[in-house]
């Protein structure tokens, strides 16, 4: 791989493992920090400093952003000059704000693309990562190589809010299995069960779980659903017999009265005898936007 | 295997499939039903039917109990006769049901065991399916074959209620999970994007994270939390943007909340730099069982 110039703002968690993997891979890599003292380390491996934001922007053509969110991206950008080059944004945040930074990037003349980051500690800033990038298709294809040793890449396309809209929804699925993970830990504890010893049993269950979320996403997008073993009245009996115990073990989680929720507002709509994957239909009441037309 | 008699009480989902692998496995097998229609089937496959509960209970040593809840299961014993019997109760409840069956079934001679039955769809009463039990050592010793053919046989120890204390944790764990797919599809939806081409790489990720998720066990039972690239200031953060994005979709949901207030608890308390493991203590304030003395 020939050597690129390579920039990186922000040196928290996730920039510090970009700027050390691009040091790694052979790259000359500049990089800044609002506090400069977390760029010592990297100094130290051979990373060039910038004194300003737009210093850093100035020596590389490639730019990977990855600060706390979308407000601080937006300030460190702010009225730098960003013409020509290839801005990657790997800083979490909502579909629109990283349209919004595309526009932004057109306008003063730089390409865009966004990516969001899935990485465990082990894996993190490594190729074992894996990131889901949209936005400019030219800088994925430009770039792929450096790209490549940040994690696998997956492009989603052209719309740069899409990866972000990708990473909502996973996020979201991430943090139902952490809150479900957590309360089983606390629910664990109160009975006089360790939760290691609880673990390794739950997760092969949750594993075992998968083909049936995989028939759920099927019927979900289809709106066709069966009458399975697993209907939504049996999981509304199932959900208010937990909750009953989970308050019995005094250890109540309201999370589980939000997806009893869902799940209420189907059965009384008269869908009880229908897969328990309707219950996403329920969202529709909060949401004009998810209702189908 | 020698032939045994066995009677099933109970026959919606569970209890029919039950009894339909008694049957496949060559035991005689007995059942009832409070509603004798959904005998029917099983009848034609060589079941006998029996007209009350008691009865059938008379026909078998082992008498397997698969009802919709504790109520059910105490309106179908009481005043049976059940002395000599193993009684095994797949009935969901909480670990105090389990143990007040339990005592009862001491009280009138039988022997009591408790269980909770894993099973997807595909593998609904059969081998694959896995079943953790709790209470008589003597019936999951003596019935171990018959037990063996509705799924693998864990067994946790003497005391009834210690399988619905697992059970319990377990299905708050898969709620949790199952109420994070659905809103990811519903936030996907809402986003243009199909549930079948988010859930592969959701569920890879939600796979990746396991390890994690060991790690935090590991924490929460020794009570020692590390300084890791998780913190809860980071989640803290993480949920923030979530929960405005998942607004700003159109798609809000209030499980999110429920975890946040976990995370923002612990960082009040000046935890921001630990593991988000730590968000388990935070069920100590809802729950003085919980807290550890
Ligand atoms: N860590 C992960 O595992 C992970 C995984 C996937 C995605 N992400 C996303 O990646 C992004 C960065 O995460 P991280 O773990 O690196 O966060 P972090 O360790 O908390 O670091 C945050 C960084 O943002 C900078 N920052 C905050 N506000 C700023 C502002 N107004 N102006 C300029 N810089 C500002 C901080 O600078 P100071 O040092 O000056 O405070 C710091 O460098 C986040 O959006 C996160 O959601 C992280
Ligand atoms: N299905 C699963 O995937 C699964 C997995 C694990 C655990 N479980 C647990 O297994 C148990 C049974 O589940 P299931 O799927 O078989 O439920 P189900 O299909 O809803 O059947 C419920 C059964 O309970 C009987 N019943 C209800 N109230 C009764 C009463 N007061 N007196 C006598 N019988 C009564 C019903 O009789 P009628 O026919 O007369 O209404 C029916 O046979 C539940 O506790 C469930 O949580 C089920």
């Amino acid at each position: 791989m020939t050597s690129e110039a390579i920039t990186v703002l922000g040196l928290g968690n996730l920039g510090r493992a970009l700027a050390q993997t691009f040091l790694r891979g052979g790259h000359s890599t500049t990089v800044w920090n609002r506090s400069a003292a977390k760029a010592s380390e990297l100094l130290a491996n051979g990373a060039s400093s910038a004194g300003t934001a737009a210093e850093a922007v100035a020596a590389s053509e490639l730019v990977v952003v990855a600060v706390l969110d979308h407000q601080a991206a937006q300030q460190v950008l702010r009225g730098v000059d960003v013409r020509g080059r290839a801005l990657v944004n790997l800083t979490s945040g909502t579909p629109d704000e990283a349209r919004e930074l595309a526009e932004w990037a057109a306008e003063n003349g730089a390409e865009y693309l966004h990516g969001a980051v899935y990485a465990v500690p082990q894996t993190f800033g490594t190729a074992e990562s894996s990131i889901i990038y949209s936005g400019s298709a030219a800088v994925h294809e430009r770039w792929q190589k450096q790209l490549a040793l940040l994690g696998k890449v997956t492009f989603l396309g052209v719309d740069a809010g899409r990866a972000s809209g990708y990473d909502v929804a996973i996020l979201s699925g991430m943090y139902g299995l952490i809150g479900g993970f957590l309360h089983a830990a606390a629910l664990a504890r109160a009975g006089g069960i360790k939760a290691t010893e609880l673990t390794p049993m739950m997760l092969s269950w949750l594993t075992d779980l998968q083909p049936a979320l995989v028939t759920f996403a099927e019927e979900i997008d289809s709106e066709k659903y069966g009458t399975e073993e697993s209907s939504l009245a049996m999981n509304q009996s199932g959900l208010a017999t937990l909750i009953r115990a989970t308050e019995a073990q005094g250890v109540p989680f309201a999370a589980l009265d939000s997806l009893k929720a869902l799940v209420d507002q189907q059965v009384a709509e008269g869908h009880g005898a229908l897969s328990l994957a309707r219950a996403v239909e329920s969202f529709s009441v909060v949401s004009p936007r998810f209702a189908r037309s």
